[in-house]
């Protein structure tokens, strides 16, 4: 089944990787509107099929992570691995991975994919799906039965999950909302009909109109704040006078001591690299993580009626992080001092898109203080030393639909890596015959928001992936548990205290935990390498709020979303295991996700490992999420635990009292 | 005991209040300076003692709080309460505690305090008894054993806690540190002597020399910036373009559709009451809280050696968190759009003390997102809408010797109020013989930090005293459970869901929290306003992260500190209820304190209640955190959660498209 042509077409950039600078390029870039436009040529030449043939994803295949790291230390554009792209296309009803070499412009394996789930959805098979109901005859009766407008009414598509039925044809649900006065469609629910689709054969597999609810009203969905009173308190300027002092250097990103790759996956999104710490003690850069990014994002709904209960998301998997990454737009989405890098992507038919301002970097001044003292204990006293604080972030949004996330990666001058999610768009509602809680004596899934609205019970989990690498490879995940001890006899007034009991974790089994029952602090830590005084050099997990799942574990979606049941997991690096919830996810079974690798319960310690971390959200809307959400932050932060030899902003070597 | 006589003294300026407007006064409003010399005269003359008089607190004397909404709702300036005024003061070796009245000059009593506990120490009673073992032949002795040299020694006052003994004298521990090239003395204590002074005799009534360790080296310690090589990383330019929205008038501070009362009280520190938010859909102020601040630190340390047991700090109620509040600098601790309030206190005798620039208030442009969406289900698309999101930070930092408490309460546009607490300044350290961490086969309660420089393992709880008062006085607290329920039958093809189970708590008892061991929401609801589709008007609190104790309940820092086991507390409003830790806290027994309070176990159901958030750190020291610790914070929000019909920022009314 698998085919596999080589051939040579003869592009005029294959020769230029050479030219470029070291400084400039990285075996990790991002695939260029070159490489992406040759690997589509490359490929539509090269499968032989009478089919369709639609790209669902193409991004950089990574060289491995060792060939990375020895063009790291070594700098040699010689030793430069060949540029290799991974192909994911559909043709023939069924999934097919590809691996092209793009510097002999051949396709070296085409592989059959066998296993459940499917492949991200295309944007094109979307909006194909989303049209076929106003051309579908007991459709077009149902709206008219409503009273409504076809002409005002916009269709939306969901991906159905998986309940334990064996099915093999790709399948969506096509969902109704209603404009007729607003722009806020979500707030307008037609609820009631389902159509389900073949997205194969693009046609209307189901259909049917269960029942009739009021469609919420227009009035009070308004969110353009060019259709609201002018409000002045709205009104922020975000110029930032500081000039710019983030230097871009083809990928790579230098600010203050930090230095990193940063690219964009139609898959991840962005991504992060090659992080390090310049540290001036050292007078050397020191490495932090390999590589960080969005691993998965999974939205249960709490509804079981018949249109919602599958409503059981994994937004990376099914829709691409990379592919749902909105454009920002200056002076609303960041401030003045940000500047912009686009992202590419390939359409349905291959061909090359952009998504112009999809990452924007900035340097955060937020009015915080880095550190200040004021000294009381001497007379005549001494001035107080206080240090405004700076940061750099890396933001995307991400907009699923009606929700948008805000993920900032910011990097702090005590090298600290802080990691921000912002939850902000609309809510996903559901038409009701209720205009009020008292009407109410049945389960109702939600909260009542507004006359005939209700806001679904939901949560969201996001999965963020970091490989770190804490001064190289081998690393090691440590807790240290806060633990009571009992004062003996008289040794002390004191009846107790606590004291830190220290494990060093063997297998990923122990590694998974759920925050908020112990009191433990988290340390990825490198016991090869020991500061002065004899510290493993670490950095520490920060969680910040969090939430576990509510789900039972052999629910369907808690199944896929297993990743979600603890908030860390520690695993050894392995190429293939990327996304917590799997790399094929739509209609997915769960079987090749976080949850079940780590059931080997490998050895990780003094090992290449990755952190997993999962940030949970349980969301109770609220009327003030209506029409559209204030932002609701959540995140975590790894900070350094004895990596530097003391504060790493104060050199000491310099100060003149030194004894 | 008590002597209450009635002076008349005829100042200018008793005169003033009717003169002016009700909008720039208020009866919340702090002692003035001319009040708080006024006070001082009536107490000075009328006191009838030999003995020194010590002022320990002067503060104002509030009305009771339905005299303040009576004031609120006529704005009537004939109902304006009198203004008085409340003294701690001591004398005869007795704590007293006086009403005065400003209006009429008179002390209206004098109460004989005869609990456990002393008030507050004053600055001037520290500085005393830390020149004492200068004079002290014994002491001196013991500098001079150590090679040390005397006019480098700094001492520093520390209070002793209580360990079930029946003290009657008011003792501190003075503890040494030296200085010889830093300025930075935390980092270099003098371990094992240990001072004893009885602060009403002033004399050193104890004295143990009990072993001899290096003292670290002043190398490494250095942290002014002006002695550190030029770090163009932190030079930080915090200008902000904006122009000032801020009004403030009186001490009524307005911005946004927010306003509050912002005064400053030497125990208390910043106190922020009467915060309403302009409801522009119910054209009308709306009442949130009646009043919020500081209430208690406790910081217990876990080093069981004869010098550190007792090292159970309470800052504010031992040393006051008004007492300890810095002075800001201008572009260092707060941005340029910054404006600045003096805080006033007296000296311990009785005299006027001025801390300028004790509180920054300041809009806050951090580049975050208030709200947006990108709307991709449209052809042709429309444009994002994001709104830049602008805050309004008062900002406090309270220095206790070492340490710097960074206290921002921050009002936000859609109603949300963020409390956030950075901790900086420098770390408690100690001594030993040791240079690296293979040395140590023996506890040593902390971790190794630089050569000879343990950092000790200890917590930080800062408790929150928060008066909701939603929409008026009588509210309730509701726990929203999150409950996982099975789907029964096959009803859905999922197999489960969660639900929120609504319990509105009746007593104290219930209302104890500790956060991370369940899934609830937590509210504080009106339940006699009803939004239009029927929900209970109300907040919801937002946990940051947050921990519980470690002690056993038995020890005697956790009786005093009991507060700290839960995270929340909800009372009965009660006036003398102020205090997490007690009013006098200096050695006290722990018997009048929040968990003793609610051990009555009083009803909260639609009472006046009060809302009390601790939050608690482990703080295991890392190497970064020496010499001088980059900012660690934390906090929580309170939201509001169905107070408003709608995101309060759109006004529904004025949509052209409403229907």
């Amino acid at each position: 089944m698998a085919s596999t042509r080589n051939l040579f077409f003869p592009f005029l950039f294959i020769s230029i990787f050479p030219l470029l600078s070291i400084a400039s390029y990285s075996p990790l870039d991002p695939l260029t509107p070159s490489e992406l436009n040759q690997v589509h040529a490359i490929v539509k030449n090269s499968v032989n099929t009478n089919d369709n043939l639609s790209f669902h994803y193409v991004g950089l295949d990574e060289p491995d992570k060792s060939a990375v790291q020895s063009w790291l230390l070594n700098g040699d554009a010689s030793r430069i691995p060949s540029r290799k792209a991974s192909v994911v296309v559909r043709y023939d009803g069924r999934t097919h991975e590809l691996m092209v070499d793009l510097s002999t412009n051949s396709i070296l394996s085409n592989e059959l994919y066998n296993g459940y789930g499917y492949p991200m959805l295309t944007g094109e098979e979307q909006t194909a799906a989303n049209e076929l109901p106003m051309r579908y005859q007991p459709y077009v009766a149902a709206i008219k039965k409503r009273g409504l407008k076809l002409e005002e009414v916009v269709c939306l598509t969901m991906t159905i999950g998986w309940y334990g039925e064996n099915e093999t044809s790709r399948l969506v649900k096509v969902n109704s909302y209603y404009m007729d006065g607003t722009m806020n469609l979500y707030m307008r629910p037609i609820e009631g009909i389902t159509v389900t689709v073949d997205l194969d054969q693009m046609k209307i597999v189901g259909f049917r109109d269960r029942l009739i609810v009021p469609v919420p009203k227009a009035k009070g969905t308004e969110y353009r704040l060019s259709q609201l009173p002018l409000r002045s308190n709205l009104e922020v300027n975000l110029r930032q006078p500081n000039e710019q002092r983030i230097d871009i250097d083809g990928n790579i990103v230098r600010w203050a001591n930090w230095e990193f790759h940063l690219s964009f996956d139609m898959r991840a999104g962005a991504m992060l690299s090659l992080a390090s710490y310049y540290d001036p003690e050292k007078e050397e850069r020191r490495q932090v993580f390999y590589q960080a990014h969005v691993s998965e994002l999974f939205v249960p709904y709490m509804d079981m009626t018949e249109e919602w209960y599958y409503r059981t998301f994994f937004d990376s998997g099914e829709f691409g992080a990379g592919l749902c990454t909105s454009s920002l737009v200056p002076l609303r989405d960041c401030p003045e001092n940000a500047v912009y890098r686009d992202g590419y992507f390939v359409w349905e038919d291959g061909s090359l898109g952009t998504t112009p301002n999809a990452i924007c970097i900035f340097e955060r001044n937020a009015g915080d203080v880095l550190w200040r003292h004021t000294e009381t204990a001497l007379e005549g006293g001494m001035p107080t030393e206080a240090v405004p604080e700076t940061s750099l972030v890396v933001r995307t949004v991400l907009t699923l639909s009606n929700y948008d996330y805000i993920v900032d990666w910011e990097f702090k001058l005590p090298g600290t890596i802080k990691v921000t999610t912002g939850l902000t768009g609309m809510l996903e509602v559901r038409g009701t015959e209720y205009t009020h809680a008292d009407q109410i004596h049945e389960e109702v899934y939600g909260t009542m928001l507004a006359e005939n609205t209700l806001g679904a019970f939901h949560d969201h989990f996001l999965n963020f992936y970091v490989d770190l690498d804490i001064d190289g490879e081998a690393n090691s995940f440590v807790k240290n548990k806060l633990t009571t001890k009992r004062v003996k006899g008289n040794s002390s007034k004191r009846k107790s205290y606590w004291t830190v009991v220290s494990e060093t974790v063997k297998t990923e089994s122990d590694a998974r935990i759920r925050l908020g029952t112990g009191e433990s602090e988290l340390l990825i830590v490198n016991t090869n390498k020991k500061t002065k005084v004899g510290n493993p050099v670490g950095y520490r997990l920060v969680p910040g709020s969090n939430v576990g799942p509510l789900l039972s574990d052999d629910d369907y979606p808690q199944i896929r979303g297993a990743f979600s049941k603890y908030n860390v997991w520690v695993t050894p690096y392995n190429k293939t295991e990327r996304f917590a919830g799997g790399k094929y996810v739509d209609q997915s079974h769960g079987e090749n996700t976080l949850a079940v690798w780590t059931l080997r319960n490998r050895e990780i310690e003094n090992k290449d490992i990755v952190l997993w971390y999962t940030l949970g959200f349980h969301h109770v809307p609220h009327q003030e999420d209506f029409p559209i959400m204030p932002t609701l932050t959540g995140g975590f932060e790894l900070r350094p635990a004895s990596f530097f030899e003391h504060n790493p902003l104060l050199n000491a070597k310099s100060t003149s009292e030194a004894k």
